[in-house]
């Protein structure tokens, strides 16, 4: 049984990890989180203890890292005698925290694919391009690496394989759903890493269709979703990590990737990309400073953490699957709704940090039980989806479903 | 009567200062252009000859200087004998020309308030804070310093004394209206230097009013104006130079500044605004660099100059100037109509680097004829006008009026 978990990373998820370890520490032992900036740790573990948040008296340390350098990572798990990495610093780290990991021969979950900061959409497969790379090597040593085990990357690859597994004979269709119908109250924010979030939608929209991929413009297809709680939303076709996994792992399904947004996000960004300003490629001023315009952006955005005091409303995601079961068509939603303030009232964190935060804390537990210590390299889908479901209700994410019987909580 | 000019800057104005000068080079003698980049400067100058644009033999020659270096300045001034100095470089380079001017008892002309870097929509009036300070010392050194030569400000003043000289008994309202018509074609980009268009319209917007300054903010107040040519265009109360000059010289008239902006100018100003990316202030990105946003909005916008070749349609620029008139109130609309397309084959510069370009070269053949020659600091409102609007008439921007009796040319 592994124990003992090392956070990397200091950001709203980073909070929600670390708030999540610290209630389950009965399983998951040690608690250390390393950042570069040890302010930042400081200030996360000044929160679990003032929300008293650790289950049984124990270890909370926190420890400055620069997780670029893979050897220092390296000896912060060993000092530490760690056994399972929680990655949720930006990313640009994954296959240093990987490679030390791999090294070290200890479990490594992360939530978001790997980036390089010179490239945005790279050539589909995503993880092809890197996580993958090391599948072999993580086998051959047995190493256990869970891919984007967030909730979207993550719970919604769970709730695909789940569709597949439970309510469908055979799977023609998955259409993942992210709706934020919460308000923060801000002229503009978002609500994770301004870098990464506009990385997202810079480049074209990859999906996978008729067994290839498709290639989108940014903002060219909506759709309008009528969803629980949160009523209907227009959501877009856009690019996200889990399409890349599912690809391979929906035998021959279309998957699609949808997010809401509202006409003043659209507008905004318009704006800033018509102007070159989301470009992560560098120019020059006229006094001849070398600046990244998207860094320049997200430095005068407001701090997504800053965000979560004022947040209200609720976040509903979710898989549209369909398919056949008893040769006829069916169509199963599975989803989360999750509560902004709900979330900043347990770990003070906002919503979108809630649900990316508990996934991994999730998976961890279940590495340190061995359901999920898989020893090698998998993506979410490939591990058995029930147990993460039901640790996913008990420690703060309900899982539901909407068929043709309604709207009903889902255990097992 | 003095001769031989200097140019200070390599911009679109430039460009057109230059062109302009060599037209008139029978009368200015030797032209010399400088600014810190000397290929700007060459690039200007290979312009000239290639349009033929200099009236007789004579010389045109570049030089590299950095204007902010007063010494350097001086020695430039006086290694080309220069006896008028044009300064269209930024409007953060005024005070130092000025005094290189000063100390080599040289006629000094600009088209822009002085700015500080670090600061934006000082306390009105505008001039009081810097250029002024110098106005005493300039009468008893004999030195003539033409404040704001440009057309708006500039000929927008003279047009404000002319209607007060010979249309008017008692004036009561200044409205200057400045419209560009004209289209670039480009997603979005401003008509000359981005850092110090923004600059003019992130601060509130003063004007004068029932003697005193009247503070408003951006796009508070719009308005529909009938205009010759260009038809009916909304413009927008905004702060301006003139404003603060004129505000002092106009018996107590109201002056107001309206400004033309189409929807999508206002929505892309407003979001960049808003997030705070036209700032003048720094801001620190994640990996530590300090860098002014708007410095990096200049970076990423269309040099102003490159908008020259493809730019169509029209300007407008003019003054509605109301009062008395033999007991009666009356209203006169004095104005010019400039062509994008014709300024760039004449001068290779679009029709806002003509407009603002033309006018500094009027009056420094007014001070080499000696009629404009004051031995004093004053902006344009103070000379006579009818000799700048028939040197104006002939150099390539033409006046004309429209009163009770109609649309006409005006020339004295």
């Amino acid at each position: 049984m592994k124990k003992n978990v090392l956070i990397i990373g200091a950001g709203g998820v980073a909070q929600v990890v670390a708030h999540k370890c610290a209630q389950n520490n009965d399983i998951l032992g040690d608690i250390h989180i390393a950042s570069r900036t040890k302010a930042k740790v400081e200030k996360i573990i000044a929160s679990v203890h003032e929300k008293k948040a650790m289950k049984q008296p124990g270890i909370f340390e926190g420890h400055a890292l620069d997780a670029l350098d893979i050897e220092a990572t390296k000896d912060l798990i060993r000092k530490t005698n760690s056994q399972i990495v929680i990655n949720v610093g930006t990313a640009f780290l994954n296959m240093s925290v990987l490679r030390a990991c791999m090294d070290t021969g200890v479990a490594y979950i992360d939530t978001a694919i790997h980036e390089e900061p010179g490239k945005i959409c790279e050539t589909p497969p995503w993880y092809g391009n890197y996580e993958w790379k090391r599948a072999a090597e993580c086998e051959e040593k047995g190493i256990t690496a869970i891919l984007g085990a967030g909730f979207d990357p993550g719970v919604v690859n769970a709730y695909a394989r789940l569709a597949k597994d439970e309510y469908l004979d055979k799977v023609t269709d998955v259409d993942i759903v992210d709706i934020n119908a919460g308000s923060h109250g801000k002229y503009f924010a978002t609500n994770f890493d301004p870098e990464i979030n506009f990385r997202e939608f810079t480049g074209v929209v990859y999906s996978w269709q008729n067994n290839q991929w498709n290639v989108n413009k940014m903002f060219e297809i909506g759709k309008d979703y009528d969803l629980p709680v949160v009523g209907t939303r227009r959501a877009y076709l856009c690019g996200h990590d889990e399409v890349h996994s599912l690809a391979k792992n929906m035998d021959g399904a279309d998957v699609r990737f949808w997010m809401g947004f509202g006409d003043h996000y659209i507008n905004v960004f318009t704006v800033l990309k018509s102007l070159g300003l989301l470009s992560e490629q560098p120019v020059k001023t006229a006094e001849g400073l070398e600046v990244v315009p998207l860094k320049v952006v997200k430095a005068v955005l407001p701090d997504p953490a800053s965000l979560a005091p004022g947040y209200e409303g609720k976040t509903c995601i979710g898989d549209y699957v369909k398919g056949l079961k008893d040769g006829k068509e069916r169509t199963v939603f599975i989803y989360n709704v999750a509560d902004h303030k709900e979330a900043y009232e347990e770990v003070g964190s906002q919503g979108i940090s809630y649900t990316a935060g508990v996934p991994p804390v999730a998976a961890a537990i279940l590495v340190a039980t061995g359901e999920w210590d898989a020893k090698k390299m998998v993506n979410v889908e490939e591990l058995p989806p029930k147990p993460f479901i039901n640790v996913l209700n008990r420690i703060g994410l309900q899982t539901c479903i909407r068929d043709e019987n309604g709207d009903r909580e889902l255990s097992f």
